[in-house]
């Protein structure tokens, strides 16, 4: 756990004690009356014990996924539709955010912050970053003309530096210079410990096959950093009332992509044909996961984001080799040391505040 | 060229002007008579200068050796005695050190610095470093029992490692945290570069191999730091002698092994017998590499020798996609970013001299 070393050294957010209350469901007004010096402790503490916390439940949740997914489709492939499970996730994020909601009105009342009644100004972006995932998905078809699946799994990895740059010119936050070369590594790095005897042929790929990847790795990290600047516009906004407007937009597109998609197999064998107990344990982890995204965008950002799921797709190799006799590689104990030093580096890279 | 950067942040070598004198062939002694500060400033300017052209000419000389050799078998084997090609080697730089120092006899006059005669106390230590090369290279033989010729070059890297952490014991010599990650990275950046899709043999090496292994890197890493201590324990006597005294043991070794191994061949068919223009080529590059490192050895250290032939064997490759078309991989342009990421972070992190 190289986050720890945050701690001394962070940049603290402009994140309102308010929100850490609601979230974590205690009330830490105590601290906040003893005196300036030990509120802002405490609330330094508090936001690196969060960050700490939404950072390791999205890594853990990340990494789980793809064996979820691998043991869904044992037999090789879907036996349910893919577009209902997709609208499942999405519906199961809005009525956990609904729960939170009603808990925190229970536990505080409704307050102007808390309150689900919205305006078109705060809403009318949220659909966006659902538009960008959807064009981004479509690209996802045509890419495969020019690209396999294992060469796709390498370009893929153009999605870190993506998310790197939009972050510093959209949020402009700034990374010291040991956190911009700890982000290359992490790209290395990440490839690296994928790389297989095939991957050469990634050299291949025509030049379609590039500008298609750059482009989804482009709308992907735009997406991202566009979701971060949303929810971090209104710090003091409660995190599940944002929630449920970001994933209110996710369950409309998704039951427009069952009607064109699945309308037939949905209407002939149900909605839940083909759900075993590894497909509800599959769409809990999705919705947990996507929830622990919205909260590492509200507590972190992007660049946690983005590290949390490398180490996740680590994590997950790791796990693999007992669950499915994966075999780990040379190169991906060598991918792992880059990206484990990528970790160090970040954390100890922090610009100083006083900077 | 990142090691510009150096120029700044260095804690400068407690190093004799008259060396640098010697060394570049023209006086300093105008800059010495202007005052303390600006004094200093030309040493350490000097300092950097004479450490840029020694690294320089190392990484140059080091990255067109590979290419000689291959080019000195195009049958695939030696038509040469390599035993004697050695030999001519260390007689050359023992020529080569002897023509500076009359060189510089004529201009500055015999000196305590320059004299050639010495101590045993002085010389007494210089045929270690020559014996532990030579136990090297006898357990190379049997390593080759464990494992294959691109295993080993894969093991090899773990010298990048020993030499790091000799440096650090036995020099006492501090690195940064962030110049100790830089040095994993260059380990793992550089055997990233060589992969090929049957490293992965590497992992069945047996415990025997990766003993020897770790045994030869801890050899050749300890050799290269005993040199380094050897030298710089006399910072103000002359390098040409210094050099002078280290490479005679070398013509005595391979005197010797030439009589063990190659006595009937060069007999029969005479000395230089197989020799053509480019052996002779790479007898010279040899030579000239030899002094680069013991000149890198006095004006810089071990780890810029190892960022060095690391650097070096990233340009052998890069050279050899033009002369040989060999085929850069996927591998080979991660490696080399972490690598080249690697040497970025090394000179940012060096430790400031007040710490």
């Amino acid at each position: 756990m190289e986050y720890r070393r945050v701690k001394d050294q962070e940049i603290y957010d402009d994140l309102s004690q308010k929100d850490v209350e609601s979230l974590s469901g205690r009330t830490l007004s105590s601290a906040n009356t003893i005196g300036p010096a030990s509120a802002g402790g405490a609330k330094a503490n508090s936001s690196w014990k969060l960050k700490s916390v939404v950072t390791l439940a999205l890594t853990l949740l990340t990494s789980s996924q793809a064996i979820l997914i691998v043991w869904s489709k044992r037999a090789g492939k879907y036996e349910y539709s893919v577009t209902t499970a997709n609208f499942s996730v999405e519906a199961l994020k809005c009525l956990l955010s609904l729960a939170a909601l009603f808990r925190t009105w229970n536990c505080h009342g409704v307050t102007d912050d808390n309150r689900l009644t919205t305006s078109f100004d705060e809403v009318g972006v949220y659909p966006i970053p659902a538009v960008l995932y959807m064009v981004k998905n479509l690209l996802q078809y045509y890419i495969f003309v020019y690209v396999d699946a294992p060469a796709y799994q390498i370009l893929k990895n153009l999605n870190i530096i993506s998310t790197g740059v939009l972050y510093r010119i959209i949020l402009k936050k700034k990374l010291s210079e040991i956190q911009w070369a700890a982000f290359v590594l992490l790209c290395a790095g990440c490839t690296t410990a994928q790389l297989n005897p095939s991957s050469d042929h990634v050299l291949q790929t025509p030049i379609q096959g590039w500008m298609m990847a750059i482009v989804m790795a482009l709308l992907s990290g735009f997406a991202g950093v566009y979701t971060e600047a949303i929810i971090k516009k209104r710090p003091s906004r409660n995190i599940n009332v944002q929630n449920f407007w970001l994933y209110i937009f996710g369950v409309i597109f998704n039951l427009v992509a069952i009607c064109v998609q699945d309308y037939d197999a949905v209407m002939n064998k149900g909605f839940f044909h083909g759900y075993s107990f590894i497909t509800v344990l599959m769409i809990l982890n999705h919705a947990l996961s996507g929830i622990a995204v919205s909260m590492v965008m509200k507590y972190a950002d992007n660049i946690v984001k983005v590290y949390s799921t490398s180490v996740a797709m680590l994590l997950t190799a790791v796990v693999s080799v007992f669950l499915f006799n994966f075999h780990l590689s040379l190169a991906f104990f060598l991918g792992s040391t880059v990206v484990s030093v990528s970790v160090y580096l970040h954390s100890i890279g922090k610009l100083q505040p006083q900077k």
